[in-house]
């Protein structure tokens, strides 16, 4: 049986780039099954490659050793190896609507989605019944303005080396730059509107009183800066003046729910890379 | 030869309505040939209704006079009744981008849109080889700081009385509010974003930056404050990492010639109306 | 409180109707929410009508004997009343497939979709488990071909009366004309095709062979003859020659759970006139 | 300057291809822009790669030649090597309908998409003003069922050798196997049905009578077989029981106008590759 195992790359662009990465796999006995490259600028841009690969079972860990230092030394490249076999591992972060959460539980259960989902936190106690027939710890860690520290010190100890991902499936607090940083790894956020337009509270109210006919939803990478984080994907349904802001608010839920979805999965997937503001999604 | 009139009806709700004009236009010996209707409140909202209906040629303006004194005095009604067999006048405004003036030539000329485009206003004499195959006046008429007065009031001279609606298909001047009232009929602006992202300028730059997934483009009436009327219509093309701005703006620019072309059809249809800063359409 | 009513009239269309039943919903002390009409032909077509009124409480099956003698025997009218405050109970016919099934659990037991689940019915044991927390009885009818006509038998008495609609979620069996009139209520089934495309045993690997870069889900009524049942709604989601049959039947799965949601949905507000081999969706 | 290359390869998938190719360009002196490869199945399948790359002008040919003995040989490779500063020669065959011809030619002018129209051909005079201002040659050759093969011999002699790719812009004829072969190049011709529905004639009568809520058009290369090539492209738009036939057939217009620019976009880009029955578009 073949390990399965994807590279993905990140350097400043030069010529060789692809030969040098292609020859050092096959030397290695590896077969490219996928690849996918990108330059941010025909010149002098960066330059990033998502490899998958076939390697006879056993031999990952040397090729990551070897990669180091036979390729990417010579490139100045950032680098990882995964191994496909391992799931990365989430938690999620959840108040009290349900929509984003159940359908990343349904997901992975059904094994449509390749991810071991550890832990959902949530400041509200609501919904640990509909998490329980998924077999996933729920915790119940209240937040309030005089608790909120000693919430996120909570919540970083549930996380923080315990999972490669944390998810805010429609959480309603603000993250702090502390508690993204103890945590540790990438948070992706569902934001309820085509962003950059109707950042903050209530978009669907104020996308009724703007009158627009198509209404969104965004899941991006969390910042610091709310509602500005790299645009992972995003999608929009039609609306129209015979629809309240209720009905925005239904309609939108379920573009959340498959944004949210699919760019979980593309996480996971290694095909999504950071390019300063903005993402590369291969 | 039936005449086929469309009546827009406002007006405060309240009980029996529907039946006032319906039973009005029976008794007219008008035959209701499609009915639309909206009311923005279950209770004490603003009543609004269109109505399509044949009636015995040589009767729509009588039928138009009874209406005013049957109905709509009883219900404090705003009214129109117009005659389908007259195409609206259409005049339109357009810089040196050729794409949305063109689709609404093309579209006119074979009788797609159902308009009678009367003359091309532009700012710059570049697309008038563009326009003469169509037998649509052009004219030029050069803006600049200085002459921005000047320039306004010719164009007011070649609209004003002459066209039912001025379409600014891709022209980059901002119309003044004293344009807009010397002009004295609706404007549609097409703007090359899903407004309310990218307000003003460059848009395809700045969504390039932000990193969106998807372009858009709104039509919307144009009001003294920029960008900030009520949308008509808005749809929007997915784009990646892969596309440049001007990319962004290859593919922005068949979704602002479509989105353009239905938010005229729909309003030279009788299909838009105005409620506040938001529109319905029927 | 007021009783919010639903009106849907079928008739020969003429001069007169609308002002007719406006009429009469005003002099019953009715108010008109909503309102949508259709006819099949400018002239000697069908006519079809929907209409929501509010109506003080108790006075809805008055309203509806009075309509009969008042209205509808003039026009020839079939014609229905009834209470938005009933839900409709629907029945679920579903084999081993999930997604289908769970969205509507689901969506009606969050209020998202105003209908009373009374049971699910599946040929396969797999599905007790996902049902349970819902708290819908399940039962396992078995269907094998020499006992086809018993489970048939067995799925009549388990439906017949006691449900106004059955959805077919995913149901892997051909249900037989004697089994759609021993139930007696119209079925909705849910085909992972865009019909007319890909009619038949599985239609991923159909749409694989041919290339298509769409793949498709249509709800329709369900009629004797195969996959030719009056559509209710359909959408498609963009797929390439990367996604193998079994990503198409992945991808597809997300378009044929909202694809039938919707169609219940709009079954469930009497929003579906059939006509003929075609549907009127208001 | 420099130029800008494409390398089409296709072999029989094995382990080192990538490698070979990379650093083949790599020692050529070429520097890679992008690449994109697929293979037909994990192992055993077909191989295809498509590779932009950057080349000190005056080299191409060399590296054609020396790709051939150094690479394609030992890997068993069809392969063509293009100069992307040599736009495809297109002949256009069309009959009365102008909305594909036009959004053709109007894209070439403006420099939207990079190919050559070399002529006009059609069975019917109508549409040579349409086309006289684009400075395209319109060559009217009449096409009757006794005249058929005298006909498409004209086509043949005004095409073959003259052109690359030939486009079927709602041309109502079909094209013989006799035609394909004496052309001698790939066409491309577009359907005005999602197909495989609604194959043949009328489609939009058809859908109209089946009760589809979305109508389509596909893009496709020709075969001896009507209606069955392998697909390039196809899109949908969303209609409802109020649209007619005649609806149906201006909204569709707009589908197969951008579907079809697309997929002689892509085709001219050489970034299809046809794999049997279908195709593969990088």
């Amino acid at each position: 049986m073949d390990t399965i195992g994807r590279l993905l790359v990140r350097c400043p662009d030069r010529q060789g780039i692809v030969a040098a990465v292609a020859s050092f796999l096959s030397a290695s006995g590896a077969n490219i099954l996928s690849l996918d490259q990108h330059a941010t600028a025909r010149e002098g841009g960066t330059y990033f490659q998502r490899t998958e690969f076939a390697l006879p079972s056993g031999r990952l860990d040397g090729l990551r050793t070897a990669f180091g230092s036979d390729v990417a030394r010579t490139f100045g490249m950032d680098y990882t190896v995964t191994d496909t076999a391992t799931p990365k591992r989430v938690g999620i972060l959840v108040s009290k609507i349900d929509h984003c959460l159940l359908d990343l539980l349904w997901r992975a259960q059904r094994g449509d989605l390749d991810v071991s989902i550890e832990v959902v936190v949530s400041n509200h106690p609501d919904l640990e019944a509909a998490v329980a027939p998924f077999g996933v710890p729920f915790v119940h860690v209240p937040v309030t303005p005089d608790t909120k520290a000693d919430a996120e010190a909570r919540q970083a100890e549930l996380l923080a080396g315990r999972v490669d991902l944390v998810v805010l499936a429609r959480y309603m607090q603000i993250v702090s730059g502390s508690l993204l940083q103890a945590v540790g790894c990438p948070m992706i956020n569902i934001h309820h509107s085509f962003l950059p337009a109707f950042v903050g509270a209530v978009p669907y109210r104020q996308a009724k009183e703007r009158g627009v006919k198509l209404v969104g939803a965004t899941a991006h990478y969390v910042t610091e800066e709310l509602d500005q984080g790299p645009i992972i994907e995003q999608d929009v349904v039609r609306v129209s003046h015979r629809n309240t802001a209720a009905d925005l608010t239904r309609l939108g839920a379920d573009v959340e729910r498959s944004v949210l979805s699919r760019a979980v999965r593309w996480h996971c997937e290694d095909r999504v890379v950071r390019d300063g503001k903005t993402t590369i999604v291969f």
